[in-house]
C-alpha cells in the first residue's frame, strides 16, 4: 500500500514526525537555529488550542496581562536559587542599535547597553517584583493572573513544537494567603491541563507529582500531565507548580493579614506550550499525516469541488457554497462547524491528499454526478482507509447534513479511546525489581527498545546516596521518573530500587 | 468642583495622560525602559481589540500565522534601501548563555553568537524569504497573512502605550500578481482600520495618503489614519502601505505568470498596535479618567454591592448576582453583556469611584434600600456629572434590564458624536499662506498653542528643493503633514506654499 508520507513511523518516528510538521504546512524553519515560522495551518491549530485554554483558565477566575519580553540582569541574579537550577541557555541582549561601518551595516559599539537585558524564558521574575508592588494586605489576595507570549530558551538541539528556542504559552501566575490555598490552586490547575489535553486534544495523560529531583528550580511542588506518544515515549504536556513562599522570600510579596501580621504570600505558576501541538501529532498522526481531533482543527470539513474546466463547473462552485453555508449554520462543541470550499486552481486528487495530509476531519470531493444525485462523498480522517483502498461514503446530501455532526463527535472521541487504549496497553505493571526494568527498556541503542512504554513501578520515595544511585541507573537506561500518578492504588510490593516498603508507584520512561 | 485625578487635561496635558493610565491601572513601569507591564483592566482592552480587528481581518481572507522573534543581522544588512530609511535603534542580541564568574552571574564570554541577532522591529524581512520560497505560481497569488506579536524598537524616550520599546501589534503581509490586486489590497485595508477606529473605538479618523517624505521606507505608497487628540495633536492609529515590487526585488519573490513568464510579486504590509489604547485614552478621558467605548469594555456593567456587615448583606449580594446572571443572558454589539459583581472586601465608595477612573460605562450602587425597593441604581460613564452632583439615576430593576443595552449603544455612539465634532470643529480650513499657518500654530513653546488642532491646506505636490524648504519650515513650526485625505472636494486656491496651482489638500498638525 502506498501512503502519502514518503516515512513510515515503524521506519523511523523521528524521521516520520519532522515528515508530518513539513507535509501538513504545520511550521518550517526559518534559517534562525531553533525558531520556526508556524504556517497558517499550524498557527489555527495553536489559536483553537489558545482560545479553548483560554476560555477555562478564565472560568477559573484568571484575568490576562502582559509582562515585558527583557528581564533586567539583575532581576535573575537576585533569584539564585532559581537560577541555579534553571538552564543558562538565554538570549542576552547587549546592545540598543545599528550603524553603518565601512559601508556594512553592524551593531554599534557605542551602543552598549549598562545593564544587558535577557529575552524572558519565564517571567517568574518579572511577576513576582510587581507582586509586591500590587499586594498590601489579605484584601489583595488571591492575586491570579495569566499571560500569553513568546519565551525564549536556547536550545542547541531544537525539534520543531518540541523542543525550539522561541515557543509561544502560557503562563499563569498566582498569589495567596494560605498554603491551602496556593495548594489548592495548584491542584484545580492540573485537573484543569488534565481535561483539556483528554477533552480537546484527545490526548490521554496521567497527571501526578514529580519527584523532587524534576522539580522546577525553587518549587515546594512540581506536577505535570504526561502522555505517551506512539513510540512510547513520554511527553510533559503541562506542569503546575507550588512555590512555598519561596519566591515570595525572593521578592519580598508580603502582607498584611487580618490579624495584622505581616506574612509573606504563597505562590503558584504554571504553563503550557506549543508543544501540545507535538503531542498532537505524535498522539494521532498516522502514516497518511497529521489527524486533528476536530475541536482544534483550524477547518472541520473541506468540500474539494470536481472542477474540469467545463461549463458544469459553476453548478459543482455553487452546490459547494450553498452546503457550506448550510453547514455553517450548525454548530458542534458549542461553535459554528468550520467548513471550507477549497476553490483553487489545482487538481482534485492533489487537494484530496493535502487536506488528508494535513489531518482534516472531514473531505469531501464533489462532482457533476454528487450534484445531479443530490448527494456528497467523504473521507473521514480516521477510518481513511479500508484494507488496501481508500473508504470513501457517499450520502444524500440531506443525511450528511444531518450527521456531519455526530461525525466529528465521533471523530473526537475515537482518537481518544484509541490513544487511550494504546497509553494503557503500554504500561507495564508486573516489574519487580532492577533486573526486570533493565531488561523491559532493554539496549537503549537498540532501534526496537523505542517503542516499549512505560514502567509503573512501586517506589519508596529513597532520598539521599540512595537516590543519587537509583538517578545514576536511570540515566544509564536514558530513562526518567516522570511522576507518582495523583490515582494511586493501595500498595504492598516492595520499593524496586531499595527493597523498603513502597509508599506509592511512579512512572518511568523516555521522555520527549 | 473635585475631580477624580489629580491633574486636569487643562492644566498639563501630558501629565494627566500618565495620571490615566495609572489610575484606571492599565499600565506600569516595569523597570525596564521603555517595556511597560499592561495590567489586567489595560490588557483586557487590548484583547477587545484584538478579538474585533481579528475578526474583520479574518473576513477580508487573511490567515494568521507566526514569524520568529529574531532576525539575523544579515537579513537586516540585505534590505538596505529599507535600513536607510528606518531607525537604527534594536535590539541587539549577541550571546546566549549566562554564567557565574567569581560568584556573580554574568555574561558568558564563551557564548558569543557567530552571527548577532535582531530583536524584530517588524517582520517584512523575515516574511519576504518565506513568501520566496511559499510562492512559485500565479496560482499561489495571492498570499494574504497576518501576525499578532511583539516588536521592539529601542525608545529613547518612551511614553506608556503611546511609545514603547516594546509594544504588541498585529502586522499584515500580503503579495499579489499585479499592482492594482495590491493597490485595492492597501486601500480595503485602509477602509477596514478607518471603520474599526470610528465604529468600535468610537475614535473619528481621517483616511489618507502620507506625502514621499513619510512613506515608509521601501514603500510606493504609505496611507494612515489621523485621530484628533484632545490636545488637538494628531495620532496616527494604523498604516497601509503598498510596497510595489521593491520587497520582491529584494528577496526575489518571483512567480510564473498564467503565460509563463517570470514576475516579481506586488507586496502590501499593514499594522496598528497597543498605540490604539493611548488613541482611546486622549480621545474620550476626562478629568475624571478613562471612558470606554463599551464596545472594548472588558467589563460594561459593574455592579458595587454596598455591605455594611449586616445580614442585610446577603440579600444584596443575592440582589446582584441574580441581576448580573439575568443581564448575561442579554446580548450587545453581538456578544454577550460582560457584567461584573465586584464583591472585594473594600468600601463601595471606593469601588464607585475605581470604576469611573477605570472606565466602566455603567456603574451600579445596589443597598439594602434598593433591593426592598427591586430598583438599581446606576451612573453612565460618559453623563457622570450634573452641575456639580454625580448624575444618579435609579430605575426599576425590570426597566433597567430593558434598557441596559440601549444605553450601551447609546453611550458608544455619543462618545464618537462627541469627538467627532471636536474634532471637525479644530480642523482650520481657511489658511491661505504661510503667515496665516505660522500665526495658526503659534510660537510652539507657547503651552495654550497645544490646543489649535489641525490645519487643511491646498497644497500642489512640491519636489525637490521646494518640498525640502517646505519641510524645513514646518520642522520649525513643530508640525508634520499628517496625510492627503482620500475624500477631496474639487479645489480651486493655490498651493499656499508653492502659490502654483494646487492638486489636493493636506492635513497638518502636530502629532504623536
Amino acid at each position: 500500500m502506498e501512503y502519502a508520507l514518503p516515512t513510515r513511523r515503524s521506519d523511523n518516528f523521528p524521521q516520520w514526525y519532522q515528515c508530518v510538521v513539513e507535509q501538513a504546512d504545520l511550521a518550517e524553519e526559518s534559517g534562525v537555529r531553533g525558531c520556526m515560522i508556524i504556517k497558517p495551518w499550524g498557527y489555527g491549530i495553536w489559536e483553537r488550542i489558545r482560545s479553548q485554554l483560554d476560555h477555562e483558565i478564565g472560568r477559573l477566575g484568571h484575568e490576562n496581562c502582559y509582562f515585558p519580553l527583557f528581564l533586567p540582569l539583575s532581576m535573575i541574579k537576585s533569584e539564585t536559587d532559581h537560577v541555579e537550577g534553571f538552564s543558562k541557555e538565554m538570549a542576552v541582549v547587549t546592545h540598543h542599535r545599528l550603524t553603518v561601518i565601512d559601508g556594512t551595516l553592524g551593531v554599534d559599539p557605542g551602543a552598549q547597553l549598562d545593564e544587558p537585558l535577557i529575552v524572558r524564558p519565564t517571567s517568574e521574575m518579572m511577576v513576582g517584583s510587581a507582586f509586591s508592588r500590587w499586594i498590601h494586605s489579605y484584601r489583595d489576595l488571591p492575586v491570579l493572573i495569566n499571560q500569553w507570549a513568546n519565551v525564549v530558551r536556547w536550545e542547541l538541539r531544537p525539534r520543531m513544537f518540541l523542543r525550539t528556542s522561541e515557543f509561544l504559552w502560557q503562563e499563569g501566575h498566582t498569589a495567596h494567603g494560605s498554603h491551602d490555598d496556593a495548594m489548592r490552586e495548584t491542584l484545580s490547575i492540573l485537573e484543569m491541563y488534565n481535561s483539556f489535553a483528554e477533552g480537546v486534544l484527545a490526548m490521554p495523560v496521567i497527571a501526578g507529582e514529580k519527584p523532587p529531583h524534576e522539580r522546577f528550580p525553587g518549587a515546594v511542588s512540581t506536577f505535570s500531565i504526561e502522555s505517551m506518544m506512539q513510540d512510547g515515549k513520554a511527553l510533559q504536556a503541562g506542569t503546575s507548580h507550588y512555590l512555598g513562599t519561596n519566591f515570595a522570600r525572593a521578592q519580598n510579596i508580603q502582607f498584611q493579614s487580618a490579624t495584622g501580621e505581616n506574612c509573606f504570600a504563597h505562590t503558584t505558576s504554571w504553563g503550557a506550550s506549543t508543544r501540545l501541538i507535538g503531542g498532537v501529532i505524535m498522539s494521532h498522526g498516522d502514516d497518511d499525516g497529521l489527524q486533528l481531533p476536530p475541536r482544534i482543527a483550524p477547518q472541520q470539513v473541506l468540500l474539494v469541488p470536481i472542477l474540469r474546466g467545463q461549463p458544469s463547473d459553476e453548478e459543482v462552485l455553487r452546490f459547494c457554497d450553498q452546503l457550506a453555508s448550510e453547514l455553517r449554520q450548525q454548530s458542534v462543541f458549542g461553535e459554528p462547524l468550520r467548513v471550507k470550499v477549497d476553490q483553487r486552481d489545482v487538481k482534485a486528487v492533489a487537494k484530496r491528499w493535502q487536506w488528508v495530509r494535513r489531518g482534516a476531519p472531514l473531505v469531501c470531493e464533489i462532482g457533476p454526478r454528487d450534484v445531479a444525485a443530490d448527494t456528497v462523498s467523504f473521507i473521514r480522517r480516521d477510518q481513511l482507509r479500508s484494507d488496501d483502498k481508500l473508504r470513501f461514503v457517499t450520502l444524500p446530501r440531506a443525511e450528511f447534513r444531518a450527521t456531519v455532526r455526530a461525525a466529528l463527535e465521533d471523530m473526537q472521541s475515537a482518537l481518544f479511546s484509541r490513544a487511550s487504549e494504546r497509553m494503557n496497553r503500554n504500561i507495564a505493571t508486573g516489574i519487580g525489581n532492577m533486573r526486570e526494568l533493565r531488561e523491559f527498556f532493554g539496549n537503549s541503542d537498540d532501534e526496537s527498545a523505542r517503542q516499549v512504554g512505560w514502567a509503573r513501578v512501586p517506589w519508596s520515595r529513597p532520598d539521599g546516596d540512595a537516590s543519587a544511585d537509583i538517578l545514576a541507573e536511570l540515566k544509564a537506561m536514558k530513562v526518567t521518573v516522570r511522576n507518582a500518578p495523583m490515582r494511586q492504588d493501595p500498595i504492598e510490593q516492595p520499593c524496586i530500587f531499595t527493597g523498603r516498603p513502597a509508599v506509592e508507584r511512579i512512572l518511568i520512561a523516555r521522555a520527549y
